[in-house]
C-alpha cells in the first residue's frame, strides 16, 4: 500500500514543501459558504492530478447549489467546476501531461474507457461526468484534484489568455455542444435564443459559427438584450409583455424559427420554444430544469420537429480551442468582473445579484501572493 | 376558358361514356357514413389524375374522422386516403404517369415545388399534404381525382400484389419514417414499440431492416402482442399490469432502450417513452396526439435524449417498393379481412372493432363488375 | 395543335408586339463566335418561362466551349448558363412564378419529378441538368427560354444587386456544394482550396459559413492569391516552385488539412490534394477533368480519406439566397469588370485573358436601349 | 525501478511458476517461419495486459507479411493479430478488466487518449493502430502482450463460441465499416462486391445489416461465388471473362450501383468499380493497394460519387458483439478449417493455397496440454 502511493506519486516534482494546507470555497449547507483552509488534494487514483490553480469562474449551477437545490452536493464540499491550472502532480496512469503543464479543467471528468465514453457522451461517464463540486472537491481553491486526467483537462495553448479560456470549462462547450449542435444551426437558418444570461449569450457567439441568417435574442431584461445586439443577435425581444412568441411569429412572416433554443431552464420559456419553432425545426434545451414541463403533442405532433436535451461532454473543447486561437471566437467578452480568488465571497455577491451588477461571467485569480507560494512549494 | 379544359383532359381516353356517376363513402358528419351515388371526379387542373381505384384500405384516422374528432373533414366527403389503381384521365401538366398506369396512391400529396416539398418535407407541402379524404374527396371510392399526381402517385411494379402494396400509402412509410428513421435504429440496438396496432406493427417490421438486436411491443392486448412475435418481436410486454416501463427497465438491466417509438398518441403511452430511453437515446413520436402531454424535463434535461414528431412525408415509398420486391419487407402480413369495396360499411364494423375481431388491416378491392364497369366506361 | 399552343401561351403578356427577333451570343464551331440576330424563343411545353435577360456573365465553362472541348455542344448554339432576368411569358404548367417576376436562372434545370431530383440530385435531372448553354440555347442573348421553370427559376429578392446574385446562377452554388459541403468544412477545420480562380474563390468565400481556423489558398498567380487574402485567406502557397504540397505539410506540422478542395481540374492540382489530405480527411472535388488522373491507393488506402465528385445541384440556391440577404456573404466581390451585353465580344476577350486582364467575373448588362427595347414589346 | 516494475504486476496471478518459456510462430525472413520457443511476455507499461491465447486465426495479411511484401515487420517478429484469450496479467493502468477475464483481442491497439483516438479513429492511434504482429509480437503465440489493454480488448460474452467471436478481432469489423459504413449501405439499394474472399464475404454478411435489395457478388473463382451465395449474395457475377462492369450494367439497366465495394486490392478491380458506381454512388475501398490506382475523373468529376478508403478503426466491436448475440449475424459460417495452435505451420500451407484447398478462415486453437499448461502456470 505504502509502496503504491510512492509510486502514484513519483510523477509528482521532487518535494512539496512542508505546506500541505490550502485555502478553498466551501459550501456548508444552505446559504453557507467559507473561504477557509482545507487539506491539499493528493493523488488517490494512477489516473488523477493534482493541479494548482491560476483561474476560475462562478457557475450559475453553483447559485443552485448555495440555494440547496442539489441534494448531491453536501456539506463540507468545495464548489467549482471550472478553472486553468497548471499540474503539480501526476498519477501513474497519465500519459498525455506531464507536472508543469498549463491545462484548462473541463467540468465534465471522463474516463475515455467505458461505453458512454467511447461514444463521446462523456457526461455519462461512468466513473466520471459532472462531479468536481458536486460530489468531489472542485476548483474554486488553490488546488483541485482532477481524476482521469488524460480524459478531463485540455492543454492551454501557448500565448493564450486565461480569462478567455476558463469559458472552455463548461459554458461555452454547453452553449455549442448543447444549443447550437443539438440546434443544428445551419447557414441561412432563422434562430432564437430564450435567456441572454452568460449561458444564453454562449449559445449566441457560438451559433456564428454556422452563419445563421437571423439570431433573436429573447430576455426580460434590455440590459442583457442590449449585450446581445452587441454580441451579433439580429433582433431583440423583450418578453415582459408576455407576448414574445407572437412577436416571432411576425418577425417570421408566421413561419417560426428553424432553431429555437431554451437557455433558462423553466415551463415558461419552454413553452415559448414550443410556440414558435417551425414546422421541420428544432428545440434545443439547454436550461436546467427543476420541474416538469408541458408539451403541446395535440399541435406538435404532425410538424416533424425534434426537441432534445443534453448535459454538455465537452467533446468539442479541442475544437473550441482552434476556433478560440484563429480569432473567430472571443470569450473574453463573456468577462465583467475579475476578483482575486481570496475576494471570492464578494464574486459571489456580485455574481448572485447578475441582474443589478450587470454581471455576465465574473473571474477569479489566485493573486501574486498564493501563486508565488505555489510556485515555492513545486 | 372552354378552351382550357378540352386541353386539360386531352391525355384522358378518348371517351368515357355516358356514365358520370360512381359510388363513394360519403361522411355525414359524426357517426353517419353511407355507401351511396357520387359524380365522378374531373380534371381541374393541369397536375391532376382521375383514378380508378381497384384496391383500398380503412386507417385509424378514418375512426377519429367519424367520430367528429378532425373538425377539418366536413359532412359531405368522401373518406379515405390510401389506394390502388389505375389511371383514367391525366392533366397537361402530368408527365411521369400515362392513362392505363396502375399506381400507388400516397397519403400525402406533394407539389414538388414548394419549399417544404423541395426539403423533402411533402407533408407540409404548401399545395397539399394529407388532403385526401380529409379536405378533398377520398379513395373510398371508385374514382378519386388526385392533384399534383407527379408527386403523388408511385408506379405499381409488375406482378406485384396489390393487397400488400396498398400498405404502401400510409402504414409502412408512416411507421418506417415517424418511428424508424426518426428513431435512428440501428444494427444492434435496442428498441421498444409502445401500441401493436396496425402502425406499431408497421414500425415493427420496418425496425427491422436495420438489425436491431431486441425489439420489445408493448401492449394492451395478448393478440396483438402474439402477432408482434410472429413479426420478429423478441420481448413482449404486456401493459395492463401498470408496470410496463419497470419490466423494460429490468429487461435492460436498469440501462432503458435505445429507441422508444410510441405508437399510440395519448399521454400514459407517451410517459411509458419517457420512462424507457435510455441516456443518448431517442423517443419518436409515430401517435395521433389529440391532447398535450406531460415532459419530465427535470428528469431529461441532462440525458441527452431527442424526441421527435412527424407527419409521415412518404418520400421513402421508391425505397419501400425496393425492399418489398427484394423479398425482405412483406406487408401483406398486416392484412388480416378482405371485401368487396361495395361491402365498406360492413368493413368499418369489424374494422371499429378490431380488437374483438383480431383485425389488423381490412383490405377493400372494387369487385368486378365495378371494374368492368369503369373498364368499359374508359 | 393549335390550340395546344395557344393555350401554353395564354399566361404571357397580352400581346408581344410586332418583334420576333433577338440579339444572342451563337457559337459557330471552335474559335467561333458571333452576337448577332436570332429569333426570339417560344414556349414549346407547359413548364416553359421565356424570360427576358437583364444582367448575365461568362463562365470558364464557355472558354472550354470556344475552344471545341465539348461535344455536347454545337454550332449555332446560343451560350450561357447564368442568368438574371424578368419572365415575360410562363406555360400552363408553370406555378411558382408569374409574368413580371423577377428571376435568378440556375445554370442546372431541374423538372423535381424523376427519381435524381427527388433526392435532391438536380444535376442529374433526367428531363434537364446543365442544359441551357450546352444542348439548349442559352443566356447570352436578350430571351432565353428555360424548360421546367418551376424547379429552375429563383425569386429575386425584392431591394437585391441584380451584380451580386448572377453569382448564385453558378459559380457560388458550385464552389459551396462541390467545395464546402462535399469538403464536410467544420468550425475549427484547416483548409485548402487549390486554385484561386473565381470558382476556388467561390469556395474560399462559402467555407467562412463554417469558421474554419485556417484556409490556406494555393495557386500560381500572385495577384489571386493577393484577392485570396481580401477575401479571408489566412495563408498563400504559390506553388511555382512545384513545393505547394511541402509548405502545407509544414504549415500543418506534418498532419495534413482536414479538406483539400480542387477548383483546377488537372492531375498536377489533384495531385497536390492527394499529398495534403490528413488522415481522416476529405478531398473535394471541383473542378473539371479532361482526363484521368492517377490515385495513389498504397498511400492512401489505409488513411481514411474520403474523395468526393460533383456537378452542382444548385439545391442550396435558396439557402444562398438568405446569407446573401443577411450581410454575410457579398458575392459582388467577384466582380472585376462590367459590359453592356452587346460589348459581350469584347467582354470574351477579357475574361479570355483573365489573368493578364486581372479578371474574376465580368458582368453583363442588357443596356437601357435594349432593356426599354424589350418593355416595349411586353 | 525495481518497485515500479512490482508494482506494474501486482495484479497478476499470485505466482506464474517457474515456466517462463512459450511456443510462438516467429517470422524469419521472406519465407521463413517457425513454431518455437520463445519467452513470455511480461508488463511493461501500466496499460498493458499479458493475455493467454485460446483461440486465434490467420489473416491475408499474414500471407503478405510471410512474402515480405511490409518492411515494418522484422525478423524475429512473433505474427498475428486476432486472438481470443484470457487475462493473465494486468498493469496497474488497467480499469476496465480483470485477470481470468476472457477477451476479445481487436487488431487495433487504441490509447483512447490521443485526438485520433477521441474521434474514434483508433486506426491512427498515435501511440497504437495496427501494431499486433506488426511492430510488436502478435497472437500467433501461446501469449502476447497488448498494450493500451482498456481500448484494445472486448469483452468475450458468457456462452460465446471462440470460433464465431475470433472474426471480431479484424475481419468482420474491416468489412463492415471499410466496406458497408463506408459505404453507406442503406435498405433498398443494390450494391456490388467486387472479391469473395473472406474479407468480401465479411462485407457481404455485414451488409445485410441494412437490408439492400440486391447484392451481387464479383469474384474469379466460381467456388467462393457458390459461398457467397449462401451466404446471401442475390446475383454472381464471374470476372474471368473481363467484362464485369457490363454484366453489372446490364443488371442495372444502365444505372450503375449504390455502393461497389473494392475488397481485393489491385488497379484491375478498382477500376471496375468505377465502372459500375451509379451517379450519386459511393466507390467503398476495402483492399490493401499496393500500388497506385488510375481513376477516370474525366468520367467521374460531374456523377456526385464519393470514394473511401479506410483501415479499419474496430470501433463497431461492440455493436459487432449485439449483432452476433442477437443471432442476426453467425460468422462461424467463414470458418472452414481448425487446426491446434502448434499445428500452426500446417495452417498456414492450408490458408496459403485457399483458392484450391476451398478455405476462408482457418481457425487455431491452443490445445487442452497448451492450455493445462496456461492454466497450472496461472
Amino acid at each position: 500500500m505504502t509502496t503504491v502511493e510512492l509510486e502514484l506519486t513519483t510523477r509528482s516534482a521532487a518535494t512539496l514543501g512542508a505546506s500541505t494546507i490550502m485555502k478553498a470555497l466551501v459550501y456548508h449547507g444552505p446559504g453557507k459558504l467559507a473561504w477557509e483552509d482545507r487539506p491539499r488534494p493528493t493523488i488517490q487514483d494512477p489516473g488523477d492530478a493534482i493541479v494548482r490553480i491560476t483561474t476560475s469562474t462562478i457557475c450559475g449551477t453553483d447559485l443552485h447549489i448555495l440555494k440547496g437545490d442539489l441534494p448531491s452536493v453536501t456539506a463540507g464540499r468545495i464548489l467549482g467546476h471550472e478553472g486553468i491550472g497548471v499540474i503539480e502532480q501526476a498519477g501513474l496512469g497519465v500519459s498525455e501531461f506531464h507536472i508543469g503543464d498549463k491545462v484548462i479543467i473541463s467540468c465534465i471528468t471522463a474516463c475515455l474507457k467505458c461505453d458512454f465514453c467511447r461514444r463521446g457522451m462523456y457526461s455519462h461517464c461512468r466513473h466520471g461526468g459532472w462531479i468536481l463540486g458536486n460530489t468531489l472537491d472542485g476548483t474554486q481553491a488553490e488546488y483541485v484534484r482532477v481524476p482521469h486526467a488524460d480524459g478531463s483537462l485540455y492543454s492551454f495553448p501557448p500565448g493564450g489568455d486565461e480569462e478567455a479560456l476558463v469559458m472552455l470549462s463548461d459554458i461555452l462547450p454547453t452553449g455549442f455542444e448543447c444549443g447550437v449542435l443539438n440546434g443544428q444551426v445551419k447557414p441561412g437558418d432563422t434562430v432564437a435564443i430564450v435567456g441572454a444570461g452568460p449561458v444564453g449569450l454562449a449559445v449566441l457567439l457560438t451559433a456564428q459559427f454556422y452563419s445563421p441568417a437571423a439570431i433573436y435574442m429573447i430576455d426580460l431584461d434590455d440590459k442583457r438584450l442590449a449585450v446581445a445586439k452587441q454580441f451579433g443577435a439580429t433582433a431583440l425581444i423583450n418578453s415582459a409583455d408576455g407576448h414574445a412568441a407572437h412577436h416571432v411569429m411576425e418577425l417570421t412572416d408566421g413561419a417560426g424559427v428553424d432553431a429555437a433554443i431554451e437557455a433558462v431552464g423553466i415551463p415558461a420559456t419552454f413553452d415559448i420554444c414550443q410556440a414558435i419553432v417551425a414546422a421541420g425545426g428544432r428545440i434545443a434545451n439547454v436550461g436546467v430544469h427543476g420541474k416538469p414541463a408541458g408539451l403541446h403533442m395535440e399541435k406538435l405532433w404532425d410538424r416533424n420537429i425534434s426537441l432534445t436535451t443534453r448535459l454538455v461532454d465537452t467533446f468539442t473543447t479541442p475544437m473550441l480551442l482552434k476556433v478560440v486561437e484563429s480569432g473567430k471566437l472571443q470569450p473574453h467578452k463573456l468577462v465583467t468582473h475579475r476578483f482575486a480568488m481570496n475576494d471570492i465571497m464578494r464574486a459571489y455577491d456580485i455574481f448572485g445579484n447578475a441582474a443589478k451588477e450587470g454581471a455576465l461571467k465574473v473571474v477569479l485569480k489566485n493573486n501574486d501572493k498564493a501563486n508565488s507560494r505555489a510556485s515555492s512549494a513545486a
